[in-house]
């Protein structure tokens, strides 16, 4: 497997001044193109450079390199470059036209070193700055001189350098899918992932309302194979293509229906709402909400009733069909949900930290209300799970589907 | 000079999925004490640490290293540095107990090896999650290993590691005094730092709701004079002692008086609410809440006049009012607020991004409305900076302080 490290100079970002930005960058199109990236080094302007230079040579198929291009005499390395080559800086006529036509007067002295490079590279134009890139061989590894700054670096990486590995490497673009999961910890997610088929290449990442997970390798019907066991396991709902929030799925089915909604909450006090509320255009389907942290304010707003909340507790399947119904009542909307649970950090009730009822309430629809046991990683985490799960069975209960039968095949959390 | 380098261990990272945190953190703050950072590596989680690990070692005065801690077979920075070390890995109690408290009967298994720590190391409690880190001498070098997730590494980093850094380089604890700022744009706070005395040295950090701000140097009466001129230029109730959120001053002034709050929000839509609900025990002190996105629900379950909404439009002060004095009528708490503004991206009733009006209501005081208007870094900004501002200005006028008086005084935004 080809292997490429990249070396991210520039004092800024050792002193902490600035951030990095070219890390994710050239990491995240290598991985896509099936590169392994093994490595970023981000050092100062001192002439560091030499010495990690030669080792990243040593081990690697492609060495990138951004900054150090620069007019001061803190910048070397282009001279690093040409010594690893064992050859000399040549000016580069192309280089030289380019910097005299935007520097005028001011491309003699100092700033003429910038149309430099080592003889037998290759000159990379940069259209966004003063300082070219450049590119040849060190024995037998692909070296690639890019300027620091982001906006000089970032066009000249996505228009000049990838195509210039591909091809120099003969390569096409590895084909990777997205798929966005819900309510499955990261461990766990990694864990099916592997059960699945471990012969592919599976990663995730941990978001505010999801985990998104990456698949390469194989071909597309060896993936779609594993994405289709991965579904078995964790149950219906929960692992969607593509890069989806539970919000967004919710408000695509909202804004399509053309119809309002509005959601009465307790132990999310607040975040499902805020949620709903949280697009541009929100206000052409959310109507409002009631948060009943109270059991006062579930009765009297709500009109839950006394003996529901008696007999069975705030958190309750009954309490959450009122809560549902009830703020679809108060609030006049299409349709509504509600959220009532334990999200700690102690007991309520009786119940354990992590049990949440959700209520759905329609029009023409019986309402339905479920309960699920989160595992508890907080108090923040149980709210954004609810919240989540709230989302996602609401649109299957504005499609008609059975959502007691979805809660029941949901195992794995 | 004391040198010192970072190894940022997460195939995530050279996979191009999350972004890199840790250097600039690291970074900024080593330059800070005066160290000499001298690189950053950031690699898989391949084992190539072993390797990379060896190289620091050899040429840095202190090594820090964040990631590769969680349970997964993948993860080997434990072994790797106990390797380095000539030793062997063995379980912390501390950090059994901690780990067997947290995840109860998943402790066992693969959980268990976050317990293991190098025989001779120092344990690092991580009170954000499940692996600990540790720190020891191998030869010469002072070893440093952290969990990778940011929400981790960066409360053990600043509580844990800064200070042992100092200790451990014989360096003393510098005086620096904390203070929580709102409302106040990052760049602005800094402007307005330098003004009040740029011979102290300023930090700043922002964070969900406020922007942290540190200042030491100088001695103390000097750090307060200049602390008392940024105050002359914000105006008041903006520059709090110590490590304050909104949030928090407002629920420690509700808990000392064992008093109740609600409220009604309309372009916030439910975050007031949520973060008035975020923290254990809330239920001692939060009711309830209305989100009124929709007029009608302003109307119907507030009781907002039409004719309010039609004469002044929804976002008024008049309308504010009337939604603070309803929440507080409908879910009977002791003060209510409410908040209705332009989050954007476009005015509203031909009002601008960024108008806000706010509404205060408590019983035996009059009601009162005010006028604030936010410079729009965009919608979830704008509510941000509401809610915060909702928050400290209901903590004033259950104070009895003119609200009117302190908005007044803000100038600077």
């Amino acid at each position: 497997m080809t292997k490429a490290s990249l070396i991210v100079i520039g004092s800024e970002l050792t002193r902490g001044i600035i951030q990095d930005k070219h890390t994710i960058l050239v990491s995240h199109e290598l991985s896509r193109m099936g590169i392994h990236f093994s490595e970023s080094v981000v050092i100062p302007d001192d002439g560091t450079i030499r010495e990690v230079l030669g080792a990243l040579l040593r081990n690697n198929d492609i060495v990138l390199l951004t900054g150090g291009l620069g007019p001061t005499t803190d910048d070397m390395t282009r001279s690093a470059i040409a010594e690893a080559a064992r050859t000399e800086l040549v000016r580069n006529e192309e280089a030289w036209s380019h910097l005299v036509e935007t520097l005028k007067d001011r491309a003699y002295g100092a700033n003429e070193k910038q149309a430099f490079i080592p003889r037998g590279f290759n000159l990379i134009p940069n259209p966004f700055g003063t300082a070219p890139g450049f590119w040849g061989k060190v024995n037998d590894t692909l070296v690639v001189s890019m300027p620091g700054p982001p906006r000089e670096m970032e066009p000249m990486f996505r228009s000049s350098v990838l195509p210039l590995l591909r091809k120099n490497l003969g390569m096409k673009e590895e084909e990777r899918d997205e798929y966005s999961t819900f309510l499955i910890s990261e461990a766990k997610l990694e864990e099916l992932t592997r059960t699945a088929d471990p012969s592919l290449d599976w990663g995730t990442r941990f978001q505010d309302y999801r985990i998104s997970l990456y698949v390469s390798g194989g071909d597309k019907t060896k993936r779609q194979e594993a994405i289709k066991k991965l579904r078995e396991m964790t149950g219906r709902e929960r692992v969607v293509e593509g890069d989806k929030t539970a919000l967004g799925i919710l408000v695509e089915e909202l804004k399509k229906r053309g119809e309002t909604i509005s959601c009465a909450e307790s132990c999310t006090g607040g975040l499902a709402a805020s949620n709903l509320t949280s697009l541009p255009g929100s206000s052409s389907y959310m109507m409002g909400s009631v948060t009943s942290y109270f059991l006062s304010v579930k009765e009297k707003v709500l009109g839950v009733k006394k003996e529901t909340l008696a007999e069975y507790g705030a958190v309750s399947e009954e309490c959450a069909l009122e809560m549902a119904d009830g703020v679809r009542r108060v609030i006049s909307s299409d349709w509504a949900f509600s959220i009532t649970g334990v999200a700690g950090p102690d007991k309520s009730e009786g119940k354990e930290v992590g049990t949440v009822c959700l209520g759905f309430s329609g029009k023409d629809r019986e309402s339905v209300a479920v309960t699920i046991h989160l595992f508890s990683f907080g108090r923040e985490s149980i709210r954004r799970r609810s919240t989540a799960a709230a989302f996602i069975l609401m649109k299957a209960f504005m499609k008609g589907e059975n959502i007691k039968d979805i809660v029941q095949g949901w195992t794995v959390f």
